[in-house]
């Protein structure tokens, strides 16, 4: 996945259904940090009897593991101070892909804002890394990408230079900023997620600015950006 | 470019910024069909005498032929019956590489409405191709994508299932309908041809159904779909 040039700038990762959306409810939630890793095998090697192991494939939590990829299903008591450890199937592939960025974020519909603040004060430029799935282009993660430019724009005091492509998700938010969950409900990754049962997970993934967590890597471990 | 499976399927090239909008505008202008061809080589080769040569590269006028890729510098007497062998660096090739299509229509702004009609009236599952520039995402490529999206919708009496991308472009499009000609100047391929002083041009291209012709390829040659 590795088609662009991070060195140098402050790269978001976006995986709104549903790994960057959990792990900023997570981090709200009091947990210590998450720990992003790409398989199984390697989740299972580095987490101590004190850490969480969480994750999903296929969009289903996996077997022994404490949590699974919702952002609604845990509670304060069960994460606060702990060490995560997470893999999911798109998300975690896009944050390893851009570990050489100078900062590298996770954004979501739910802290749009937070990303947007967070964007300026690190003064870089921004690369915005919508994860996808399975290497196809996801609704959520464009129009959620549109939603944190749209945010730059209303507290930036710069002109913004954006490509074609920025351009056109800026617009598709626009297009639907009126109707955020209808259009993550009708979209392929929130029908699947409805068709699960897991229809409160798109709810709580459509919902604009709810969190001011940003997290942001730092030695192989997303924190909460100070 | 061959990523699609295209068979079977009516498929619309889409190359706003200029081909397909000056294929659309030549036909309108009473040529009698367009030969669409890669190479500057191959369009020497099979022009005769009576035929017009018209493409493009960099934007430029190909060196000694009549016309360059522009839908606004000729007149209907100097084109009204002629064949017009035609090429230009994005557009003629999103064309060649959807050729085992059932139906190959050219899309633009210009005839968007047109366009609907016809894939209606064509009744197989749709493919829009935008040629964007270089491989890369052209803002008003994807524009007039969600626009003919957007027209079927207005006057079909079928659900339409998109894919997330499209849903993406269709939104796009709603976010800039109001302001489509502000749109086209802005993306890259409007800034570079202002730059070379075709403002004109883009201003021409942005403009919404206003042709009612819808070129197909037949044999070859793209000629107005009945």
């Amino acid at each position: 996945m590795k088609h662009w040039d991070v060195e140098g700038k402050t790269v978001i990762a976006i995986d709104v259904l549903r790994a960057t959306s959990t792990m900023v409810s997570l981090l709200g939630h009091g947990a210590e940090g998450i720990v992003p890793v790409e398989t199984i095998e390697e989740a299972l090697q580095i987490a101590t009897r004190q850490d969480l192991l969480a994750g999903e494939r296929s969009c289903v939590k996996i077997p022994g593991f404490a949590l699974g990829n919702s952002p609604v299903e845990f509670s304060a008591q069960e994460v606060r101070g702990k060490k995560i450890v997470f893999t999911t199937t798109n998300g975690t592939r896009a944050i390893q892909s851009a570990t050489d960025a100078s900062f590298l974020l996770a954004g979501a519909i739910v802290n749009a804002k937070a990303c947007a603040k967070a964007v300026i004060s690190l003064r870089r430029d921004l690369i915005l890394l919508c994860a996808g799935t399975q290497e196809r282009f996801a609704l959520e993660d464009g129009v959620c990408a549109g939603l944190i430019i749209s945010e730059i724009r209303a507290i930036s005091d710069q002109t913004l230079h954006l490509s074609d492509f920025s351009m056109a998700m800026e617009q598709a938010y626009e297009g639907c900023s009126h109707r955020l969950e209808d259009t993550l409900l009708s979209c392929e990754g929130g029908i699947r997620l409805a068709a699960l049962g897991l229809k409160d997970d798109v709810q709580f993934c459509s919902q604009k600015n709810t969190l001011d967590i940003v997290p942001i890597l730092r030695d192989g471990m997303m924190l909460p950006l100070e």
